[in-house]
C-alpha cells in the first residue's frame, strides 16, 4: 500500500480523540494505510507562542461547546476529564514502546487511551493510569511501565516530536500526506481527497 | 425567509475572502439568507491575546500555503496584499455606510472590496482606495468618502464589533445560525448542516 496518511496528535487533544474515531475509517475508504504519530503539543507552543485553548477568553468556551457537538454528531462519546489538559507524555511513551513491536497494536493502545480521556473523562497522565488503561485493553502492564521508563522510548519520543516540528507540525490533529499538511480535525476529508487528486 | 446566517468576517481575513467567495450560494442551496457581518479583529484580538496568524512560526507559513491552496481548490485568484495583514476601519464603515440605505448593495461593495484586497492584493486600508473600488463597482465615490467619515457610521461599526464579541465571535469567517457558533471557512458547510437538520 503506497498511499499513506500521518496522523499527529497529542493525546491531550480533544480534536485529535474525534479525529482519531474516524481516521482509519476515511483512509480505509480511499485504500491509504494511516501512520499514528503521537507528539506533544507544549514542545510547539514553545516556538508559537500559543497556549491550551479552554484558557483563551471566548475561544475556551466555543471550543469546549465544538468538542461536545463534533462528538454529538460523530456519535462517539466525550467527556473533558476534570483536570485538562493534562500531560500526555506517558500515554505517548507506552504507544511508541508498544510500536517498536507491533505497530498495530500500538493503534489498538492509542484508542484505549483516547477512549479513556476522552469517553470516559480520565486522567491519563499518570503511568499508572496508562498501564491500567493498557492492561484492560490486553497489554502486559508491567512491560508497559518498563516500556515508558526506557531510555529508548523516551529518545524515541523526543525524535518524534522533533520531527513534527521540522515538518511544520503545529497543532493536533495535524495530518501530512506527501509534502502537504493539513491542520484539524475539519480538514481530514481535505487531506484524504488530496490523496486521491494528487493535490489542485 | 426565515432561516438565516449571520457571516462575521474581517476584510483583512484571507479566511473570511475564501468564505466570502462561497457563502451566499452555499446559503441559497438551503434557502437561507445571509447577513453579512464585517467587523475588526484587532479588537478580540486584544481580549483573545491572538495576533496576526501570518506573524506566528509554523502556522505562518501554513497558513500562507493553505490560503492559497484553498483559493485554487475554489477557483478563485488569490494574491497576498504585500502590505498584510492591513487595515480594514475603513472598509468596513464603507460597508456599514452602504448597507444603511441598501443591504444587497453593501454585499456588492464587500465582494468588490474582498476581491481588490486579495483577488488582486491591494492595499485596502487608506480611505482612498476603499472609495476607488467603489466607484469601480458603480457606488458614488464622493458619497463613500463621506460616509466612511460619518459619525454615525463609526457608531455603527462600533456597535457591531461590541455586539460580535459579546456573540462570542473571536475569528474571521465565523458564522452563526441561531445562537449556534461556527468559526472557519471550513465550518461554513456545518454552519448550512445545523440550518437544515436544526441541530445535532
Amino acid at each position: 500500500m503506497s498511499k499513506s496518511v500521518d496522523f499527529y496528535f497529542d493525546f491531550s487533544s480533544p480534536y485529535g480523540y474525534l479525529a482519531s474515531t474516524r481516521v482509519d475509517d476515511v483512509a480505509a475508504r480511499i485504500g491509504a494505510a494511516v501512520h499514528w504519530r503521537p507528539f506533544l503539543l507544549g514542545a510547539v507552543f514553545k516556538l508559537t507562542g500559543a497556549g491550551p485553548l479552554v484558557s483563551i477568553p471566548l475561544k475556551g468556551d466555543y471550543t469546549r461547546h465544538d468538542w461536545a457537538r463534533g462528538a454529538r454528531r460523530r456519535g462517539v462519546p466525550f467527556r473533558l476529564p476534570a483536570h485538562f489538559p493534562f500531560g500526555a507524555v506517558s500515554a505517548s511513551r507506552a504507544y511508541y514502546h508498544v510500536r517498536h513491536q507491533d505497530p498495530a497494536a500500538a493503534v489498538r493502545l492509542a484508542k484505549a487511551l483516547f477512549h479513556a480521556a476522552f469517553g470516559e473523562g480520565r486522567d491519563i497522565s499518570p503511568l499508572e493510569t496508562v498501564a491500567a488503561v493498557a492492561e484492560a485493553a490486553g497489554f502486559d502492564s508491567e512491560d508497559i511501565l518498563a516500556g515508558m521508563q526506557s531510555a529508548a522510548v523516551k529518545e524515541s519520543l523526543k525524535l518524534e516530536v522533533e520531527t513534527a516540528i521540522a515538518r511544520g507540525v503545529f497543532g493536533s490533529p495535524f495530518f501530512i500526506v506527501g509534502e502537504e499538511g493539513f491542520w484539524g480535525d475539519d480538514r481530514l476529508d481535505d487531506a484524504a481527497a488530496w490523496l486521491v487528486a494528487g493535490g489542485w
